[in-house]
């Protein structure tokens, strides 16, 4: 732990949804699960109920055939993870939430519980990190206003508008703001992961835990080759 | 597709087991995710039963406490993924087949059954790859004698022991042999499958889905940094 007497925390939460960007919550959650070898950690999974949940969205999903209408209508890909509490019933010693993004962030059925949960949680938490279109779940539960905020680059003009009281970083791998982390689109979350694990655990462990990953690290959270891609900037 | 006429594979399966390495597999299946919007894929999840298979294991695994002496017992800390077909009820069209590795790669009840339906399944295989330790699962089947592949760098010494009739190639993010692809540890499997997404649907498709994911990708299969840090050269 840098620069701070807080003990590290030990019980980190995710919220999961149908239609979630997988790589968006298993690229940083890969980084926990190495780390939860040599130190005490706890996961909780939240989701809306206790069935798995999809990365798949049913292909009738209106804001789907708006967004992607050139899906085949038989691709039949998707991968579901099993929660373990849902919100009503989540342990009230969360220190840590991680809510990714995905095209199932534009549904208001998923995004409304998970912003009420938000609201009510936030206070109790050490940290709060985001990936991809996650800070755009979390722009509705207000916790961004006022705050600088990074997200996925492709969708950004979208995400903008779903509150503009937020200061969004245009570019940016990922923006920090208090106990607030956001990252840019997906593959960003494991960058910011490794930076948080860093600033929480020191140095060393992050980059003995990349070294073991094989992972190599983008490390300037300024550094955005993808916001030009996009034309967010 | 490149100099081949052959079809682009429609049907892909990954294999899980317990305490399989989450990237190994979530970050070369979050390509073909992104991928299956604009292509028709199918993906069959296989494993021994169908229960969900955990990223954890027993913390009493007489193997997990032999490698990782220093695991904290108190950690709780796994996702669990849902099978869609057991190894003998897998559907009869698998094209491409994805092996993940991780420490249940070690434990011979896994491995096991995995090696009796990939010796049973590969003559029908249009691709096969491998992530990390999933390599050691797949030179005990013998389908590796003969051939050049690569695993993860930090259990080099332990993979080669697993069969010495593979010519193990110990600098190398990723090795291609026929259609047997392998790549080195966790994170690397993320670039092989980049590398193999171009080498059947071609650069352009490759390079969109990265920059979709905003993955800075490892384009070299022979630049190895990790090689030199887990000291398997």
């Amino acid at each position: 732990m840098k620069d701070t007497k807080m003990a590290p925390p030990k019980h980190i939460a995710i919220i999961l949804f149908p239609g979630f960007q997988l790589l968006d919550i298993t690229g940083p959650l890969d980084v926990l699960n190495i780390l939860s070898r040599s130190t005490t950690l706890r996961l909780s999974i939240l989701a809306s109920t206790l069935d798995p949940v999809s990365t798949s969205l049913p292909l009738q999903t209106p804001y789907l055939a708006t967004l992607k209408p050139s899906t085949p209508p038989n691709s039949d890909f998707g991968q579901a993870i099993v929660p373990t509490h849902t919100f009503a019933n989540a342990p009230d010693d969360i220190e840590v939430l991680i809510i990714p993004g995905g095209f199932g962030s534009r549904a208001e059925e998923n995004v409304d519980p998970i912003v009420t949960f938000i609201r009510e949680y936030y206070p109790k938490l050490t940290y709060l990190l985001t990936v991809c279109t996650g800070s755009a779940i979390l722009a509705k539960s207000g916790v961004l206003d006022g705050r600088r905020a990074t997200s996925n680059k492709k969708a950004f003009t979208w995400v903008k508008q779903q509150n503009e009281k937020v200061d969004w970083v245009a570019k940016a791998r990922w923006v920090v703001d208090g106990n607030v982390w956001t990252s840019s689109g997906v593959a960003a979350g494991i960058d910011m992961m490794y930076a948080w694990v860093e600033e929480v655990w020191g140095v060393e462990v992050a980059e003995e835990l990349a070294d073991s990953s094989e992972y190599e690290r983008n490390r300037d959270s300024a550094g955005d080759r993808f916001a030009e891609r996009w034309g967010t900037v």
